[in-house]
Parts: C-alpha cells; structure tokens; sequence
C-alpha cells in the first residue's frame, strides 16, 4: 500500500544538491519502509547543477574548458551535451553568484561574457539546438556581457565599446549586430528559465533579486535604469518587443532579455528541463510523491520545485508530501499547487549556519518524522471508534 | 473517520501553560477538521500550576495565603481543597524556581520552609488527606526546611538549630522530633513524584538537577555530600530506610525523602494526579490523541507526560500523536511507550527566545502541519496503484 516512493526534490541552497536531498530522504522513507521501492529524481531547475545533471540523467557528457568568469577573471567551466543535438548551458557555471567572491560582490560590475563564450563553444560542436539553463546567477547584466562574447558591438554616443556590467548600461547609444556570430542564424536557442522573473518594472529583475546579489537601495535603483535603457536599445536596434515585462526576460539578472533579442525562445524551466528525466511516467507510479526545497512560502507557487512536482503529480492522482528548511510566510498557499502536506525539517531551535550544516541529517531524521505520521494516518481506519 | 481528538499536552516550560498549549493545539486541528469534537485535557505534572488546575478540573477551590518562599521572603500562595476530603499542596507554588529571583540562585541556600507551612495550613483545614505537588523545584535542601517548619528541630552537634538551606546539612548531627505536628500522623500524606529521582548517588538529585538550579561543579559535591548526610540521620532517628535510592526520594531537591521519613507515600505523579482528570476514559474515547511537551528525548520515556499518555492511550489501542519544540536526544526511544509519530513544531532557523515566545503560533501550525500528513495517510489506500 505505501511501497513505491518518488523522491523529487530540489538541492537546497548553501546546504545539499538535489541529489545529496534525495538520498538523505531515501534514507528516512527505508526507516520506516524497510522494503520500499525507492525512486530518486534530483530534480534541476536551470541553475547550479543543472547540466550535470541532465548529463548523468541522459547519459550525455560533459565537455570542460575555460573561460570568463562573473568577475572577469579566467574560471573553469563546462557545458554538456545531450540527446546526440542538444548542448545544456548552464549560466550558474560560468556567471553563477557562487562564482562571484563575498568580497567582490557588486552586480553593476559582474557580466554574463563567459555564458556567451559557452554558447560559442557549443556552437563549435554543431549542435542543432542550445539549451541555456538559468538560476543562481551572479549578474545584473541584462545578458548585455553574453551578446558582446557572440559578437555584438555596443557603444556609447561617441562610438566606445562599453565597459562590462549593468552598471554601464545607462550608457548604451546603441548596438552593432554586424560582428555577431552567424551561426547563431542556424541554431535552436531556448532558455529554461522562471517565468515569473521579468526585467523591467515594479517586479522586475533588479529590485526582486539585486538586494541578494550584494546591491545597496541606490545600486538597485541605477541597475533599475540600466536594464530600462537595455530593453529600449535592444527592442529598437534588434527589432524586437517585449523585452521589458515578458514572461522570463529578467531570467538570471535579465540574460533572458539579451539571448531573447537574438531569438532565444523563453521557456518555462520546468517544461524543457523535466522532460529529459520523464518526470511524469515517474511519478504517476508512485504510491506517495516527497519533494522538497530550502524554503517553502509565497513564492513556491511561483514556479519553483515543490509546486510543479505536485501539479504535476495530481495530474495522476498521486498524494504529494513536500519538506522544506524553512516553512515562511505564505506557504499555505502550495496546498493549491497539490501539496496535501508539508512539513519544516527543523528538530530543535537552530541557527542557520547549523541549520545548512546538518541538512542531510535533518531531512533524513524529518523524512522519517513525516512518514511516520501519514503511516499513522493509513491505520486509522481500522483503529477508530467512530469509524466503526 | 477522524473526528474526536483527546488534546492532552504538558504545558511547554518559559512558553505556555498546558492549557494554553491545549487550546494552540486545538486552534490547529480545527483548521483541518473543522468539525472535530476536541476533548481538551491539559496536563498536570506536579509542577508549576499542578494545584489550580486540579481545583478547575474537579470543581474545587484555592485557597490564598501568604508564606515563606524559597529565598526566605514572604511570598503570596496558595493550596487547593478537592474532593471534599483532600488538599493539594503544589510545592513550586512557594518553593518553584521560577520565585527564585536569577540573581540570587543559589542552590545551597533556598528553602522548602514554605511547604511546611502550607502543609500546616492545609491541617487547619481539616481534610483526611494531603496530595503534594512536586516538579519545577528551585531548592535541593532534602525537605530539610519543610520538616522545620512542621515542628522537627534539625541540631548540630553543639546543639544549636541548623540554619536554612542544603548547604548546611553536612554539619546535621540528630533531629529531634518531640515537636512535630502530632496531627500529620492522622491524615495522609502523599506525594506526587517521578520515581525516577532519587535522593543520592550516582543518578542522585543534587548531580542530576543541581547545575540547572545554578550550582556550580563544586556546590554539587557540597549538596551530594549533604544529602547523604541528611538521608543517614533522617533513617536513623525516625527510624526509616530507603531514603537514599528509594523512588521518588530525589523529587523536588530531596523534599520527597524528607516528606517520606514523615510516613507519608511517594507514588509515581501520573498515578495519583491524573486519575482525578478521569484521563483514560478520556483518551479512550479518541479517534486520534495528540500529546506535547517543550522537548522530546532520553528523558521522555523517564515519566514525562507525553511518554503516559501514549502508554495510557496504548491500553485502549489509540492512536498517538506527539508534538514538541525540541527533538533531542533518543526522542527515538518514544515510540516504545506508544507515540506512533512526532514532529518539531518549528517552521524555521529560530533562536531559543523566539521559539519560546512564539509557542502558540509555532503549535497550532505545527498541529495543522502534522495532522495533513495523517489525512494523506488516510486517503492512501484509495490512492495507491500498488494497492489496487
């Protein structure tokens, strides 16, 4: 009766992988279910990991090389090839916060330049189709970095190039496509990315996630201009639209503006991302769906992991169970997603930094408190007197 | 299916009283099953509040009077009048901790003189039996103050009274009791107790309790060796045994050793406390009985109230559900006296403070939490593919 068990869960951040969660909740599920069958789905969401992953999960490869990091230095790098045509580029390994050093953390200084590189080197290989994995970027660029590596030119008034980072972009007179590179004309782009995160506007990408990425109050309100002369420039020179309030153009510090102006389809994360690991087939299997993520509250709903696990799990009627680090404000809200119960991984007043030091010990000893409470649930029916 | 609910929490120390805990616990079970009959039967250990709600659970009255509390003050009490024939004397009422001001503990001076006089107030009244409360002590004297105070004279060897406090009995020499309270031998003296503190030892109460009343390393060896010489002269001149090691002697600083070479019983706090809230009927009743304490650990299957009321819970086959704000230590050990499952009540990284000032809230979400899981539990069966 509770025999089958899909674990799909999220990493959580500064704490555990996707896959290191999985595992620590497939050690509490056989605590109390001895002889479960259990079946583990790390899942990606586009940032750090993410093209390992799709690789390990595909049998696809990795393929390393160097290039530019968030903060100009040389980092090394990879993309991954998968499905014979496919090249996964994801923007965390090359632009990604955790790249960008706590002491050098100004996103108006910061560039995408290496995941334009990446993209380049992708092309090398002669994939038909470029599939760029956003999240946990360390950016504010607006992707304008990423367009200068393939070959875009973008001046101020008086013909400089500009400088890197969103800092500069208030600047941009306008942009010179003659230098791009031309394969781009003949390859698949599309972006995983948040549909929830747009560039410009009271949401957009500066103000929602600047203050995280190191930005004072002013720096936000300088990125703010920065991406509006970014969008204006680009729709005009590129010939474009909707690049300021479309659905993932604020994608990883606005990179999902820039790849859009070059013809990058926007996509929804999940939808490109969890298909390659036949998410659905899996979990319509399972007698009980566990996903989790570090944080569970008002913006689960909007398009992170636990929410899509259980829409997509009802879809087969299958009861979902999410575990989180954090249980924040508004997380009653992902009863509406699916989740039928949710639980915080927490067993004693913690610090933080304890607190993402025993995560995996955590969720395995919560996973196991969890359990043990819905198997209480399946004996009541025999067990109580007014069911009798 | 899951409609009555036996509520029967401890009260959560420095957070909620155990009828406030019942009444969080209620709030959230109500947000699931709003129609739920909830049965609330806060618990009592002995401790702080022991005598108030008893009085509020049978019907009986308080009654106010001043006496000596702990650091030697007068201090404003009381005891309780029950069943018409029995007195409750809840010993943290005059000699708690909590009246221990922080800046005067010190554990070798505070003095159970207090219990005594409420003892004697309570033979004023007349009642056939007295019922006193232990648990939440904030002295280590042995009861020493208590038998003063009913008419024993504690001597030195030179013949002088012995001051107030554990610290002065080492300098014991004999205890003369021609002045006892010749009406303590015609009523009955009990004593609400954990039989797992005993007086001396290695387990003994001055090493397992004495650091958490403000001893240091050094007192604890001062109180050991004082009690020992307490319990010696006690069973030698009233001519007692079992004082040293005997169940329950340890309870409230050795107050359960004194009061015991007085003739009066120690019987385990849950035996003779509970049935006067007609518990088992109660719990019986149950589709799902929810129990809760400030911490689940070791200590639990020791004689804590989560720990009865899952074994009285058991004896009826109900199911048992318990909640806490700390998972510590061999909380594991809980599922042998009968909790089925359990879960930390908190949503997030908190400090201790926050935790304890946000009891209520971190409860009825708590409750809310866990009972989800045992709904999904209960809707499995219909469910899972592997079980059709």
């Amino acid at each position: 009766m509770l025999t089958r068990f899909a674990v799909a869960p999220s990493g959580f951040k500064e704490s555990l992988s996707a896959q290191a969660a999985a595992e620590a909740i497939a050690a509490g599920v056989r605590r109390v279910v001895p002889d479960a069958e259990v079946d583990l789905i790390p899942l990606v969401d586009g940032g750090e990991g993410t093209a390992a992953a799709l690789a390990a999960a595909t049998g696809g490869r990795l393929v390393a090389l160097p290039a530019t990091g968030p903060v100009g230095e040389r980092v090394g790098t990879h993309f991954a090839l998968i499905d014979r045509d496919t090249a996964v580029v994801e923007m965390a390994a090359v632009a990604g916060l955790s790249l960008v050093p706590r002491t050098l953390r100004d996103p108006g200084a910061t560039t995408t330049y290496g995941v334009g590189e990446l993209i380049r080197a992708a092309l090398d290989t002669g994939v038909r189709r470029i599939l760029v994995g956003c999240g946990d970027s360390g950016t504010s660029d607006g992707g304008a970095g990423a367009l200068q590596a393939l070959g875009a030119r973008l001046l101020t008034e008086r013909g400089y190039e500009l400088p890197r980072g969103g800092r500069e972009l208030h600047r941009l007179d306008r942009i010179d496509t003659t230098g791009l590179d031309p394969r781009l004309k003949d390859v698949e782009l599309q972006v995983a990315c948040n549909p929830f995160n747009v560039l410009c506007g009271e949401r957009g990408v500066a103000r929602v996630f600047g203050p995280q990425k190191g930005a004072t109050p002013e720096q936000v309100e300088e990125l703010s201009a920065g991406l509006d002369r970014w969008a204006y420039v680009l729709e005009r020179d590129l010939a474009v639209s909707g690049l300021r309030e479309g659905p993932g153009t604020g994608a990883s510090g606005g990179l999902g503006a820039g790849l859009a102006a070059l013809g990058a389809r926007l996509l929804p994360r999940f939808d490109v991302l969890l298909d390659h690991l036949d998410l659905d087939a899996r979990l319509a299997r399972a007698d009980l769906v566990v996903t989790a993520e570090g944080a569970l509250d008002h913006q689960t709903p909007r398009g992170k992991v636990p929410a899509e696990v259980a829409r997509r799990a009802k879809q087969y009627g299958r009861p979902v169970l999410a575990l989180a680090g954090t249980i924040g404000e508004g997380a009653h809200q992902v009863h509406a997603t699916g989740v039928d119960a949710y639980s915080s991984i927490l067993p004693a007043p913690v610090t933080l930094p304890e607190a993402l030091g025993r995560g995996a010990e955590f969720l395995t000893d919560a996973t196991e408190r969890a359990l043990r409470m819905v198997l209480l649930g399946t004996q009541l029916t025999e067990l109580s007197p007014s069911g009798a």
